[in-house]
């Protein structure tokens, strides 16, 4: 067996219509099956964001304007993205493995990730999510149904939900079945389904799950040989967007606590990433390491050509 | 190793609002694990009319009457709903296995199934999907995107999509792997996305494959011992609502032939249940047998105490 890869794919890399989706897949099977073809075992997670929010948005519109189909909640908006996203994914990357003459299968295994009803981010929800309201409408909904929603940039009202913290990935045991029989499973898709232990089962909730979050944890959980978080940039920078802005081929914890200290990497965006990072190298015994880099430069930077490692 | 049994479930016995999925999957959960009790290894396929519906429904309503979302094509509506009723399943099932302290898992893989492009459903769609339109409306959107409308019942126009016969279950070997590694596997969900075969790869089409016909193939590939296709009545009938009517205990190939021939079974209704039956046991070697009944009776049936063998 190769070394086991987890990969965190973006939402935003996925574009926003099925159109762009279906074109977006092909660019992303490519460097996934370059590391498949070097012998890497590879597990994928992927963001969420926009897709999520179109099946919601087009589901509240249809429900409260008329179109006569239910209310759907926001977790099962969820399921959905991981059957829409996972099957085109699953599409791609299967065509590139039959490309190149590769016999390995591909599949997206629906994921529900635990979080603690008590994580202070239910406390405080801050992904907007769905329509635009008015402030009449919006007061009158959070009323109904008990939602938050906040003014966003001039737009409107909208609502928006927590992003708790990842604890437990349900179907765990069944994604190491097939990891272990050699199968690129796709998974935690938008950072798992959000689900919270009751006395009754598991229950879905409204949220979000960071999708580097869940697919460290994943790697954790998986005892995975390195954690590559892609993004829009081929390596981590300290004083971006500055005149004395340095690309950082690899950082330690100490450095990242540091950096951080510095306020070097933007909350919602950088910080999580870097986070979601350190959390799998400290808690990972086998001296596994993460990756940052852009997807097309993947391949390269695990052979040390780009990206920003970060280690022990 | 127990004996496999595929269970092919209807998508109108998990309702038509999430609420009511959410207590459904509970009431399927319950004789699905009396059978996983019994050791049996069970893999469900499930339809997705309602679901598909509904979500097709909501994302060209959202599309067309201002919501802002994009155009979604009807396979990743497919996709959806197997995400969507997935989740709903597997959470009931797991739920069912913890409570009785059965150590096994559930988990749903999204599932493509090739169909042929030259099938002769192609050329006569008769499956009804989505909104009511008005004449002028049908005709419009014909002319745009190449639909197939037909005047439903006084209600309106509403498109119309073919119903093909399944080929090929793309993600076969992986839902092997996990039967063999004894989980508990949903899939083929609404029959399977349809996708046919092209010089670039597959491409999802809009279509909706039976999914007894789905459930049957899946049986036959993975050489199941047992296909059982659930339905609203504990048997088959012939002279079904006469006074004359017979529940059958069981049917041999050529009894299937001759009832068939004498139109006891309706078409849409039993007969494509009879038909998915007698496909499995003709191209079966071993012997297995398939069987029609209610769910809730679905472990007496497999003790001989109720239900309709279909047999060589």
């Amino acid at each position: 067996m190769g070394e086991r890869i987890v990969v965190a794919l973006g939402g935003n890399a996925l574009g926003k219509t099925p159109e762009e989706q279906l074109a977006l897949v092909k660019n992303t099977a490519n460097p996934i099956v370059d590391l498949v073809e070097k012998g890497y075992d590879v597990i994928i997670g992927h963001g969420n964001g926009p897709q999520v929010g179109m099946i919601n948005l087009a589901m509240e519109f249809a429900n409260t304007r008329g179109g006569g189909t239910p209310y759907m909640p926001f977790p099962e908006c969820g399921a959905m993205t991981q059957g829409y996203i996972g099957y085109h994914l699953q599409q791609a990357i299967q065509e590139e493995l039959k490309n190149r003459g590769i016999d390995k299968q591909c599949a997206t295994v629906v994921t529900q990730v635990v979080v603690d009803e008590k994580d202070p981010g239910f406390q405080h929800p801050t992904k907007p999510v769905g329509s635009f309201y008015t402030k009449e409408e919006a007061e009158e909904i959070a009323a109904e149904k008990g939602f938050t929603f906040v003014e966003d940039a001039g737009r409107g009202y909208r609502r928006v939900v927590p992003s708790p913290v990842p604890k437990r990935i349900v179907e765990l045991k069944v994604i190491e079945k097939l990891v272990d029989a050699g199968v690129i499973v796709i998974t935690v898709g938008g950072g798992g389904i959000p689900v919270v232990e009751t006395s009754e089962g598991l229950k879905g909730v409204a949220a979000v799950i960071d999708k580097d979050r869940a697919s460290s944890l994943l790697a954790q959980d998986l005892n995975a040989d390195r954690l590559i978080i892609l993004t829009a940039v081929d390596q981590v920078s300290i004083n971006f967007n500055k005149p004395d802005q340095i690309e950082l081929d690899s950082m330690t914890l100490d450095e990242c606590e540091r950096y951080i200290g510095e306020n070097q990497f933007a909350p919602g965006s950088m910080l999580p990433k870097v986070q979601s990072c350190m959390e799998f190298v400290r808690n990972n015994d086998s001296g596994g390491t993460a990756l940052i880099t852009s997807l097309s430069r993947a391949a390269d930077a695990l052979e040390g050509r780009t990206g920003t490692v970060i280690k022990k």
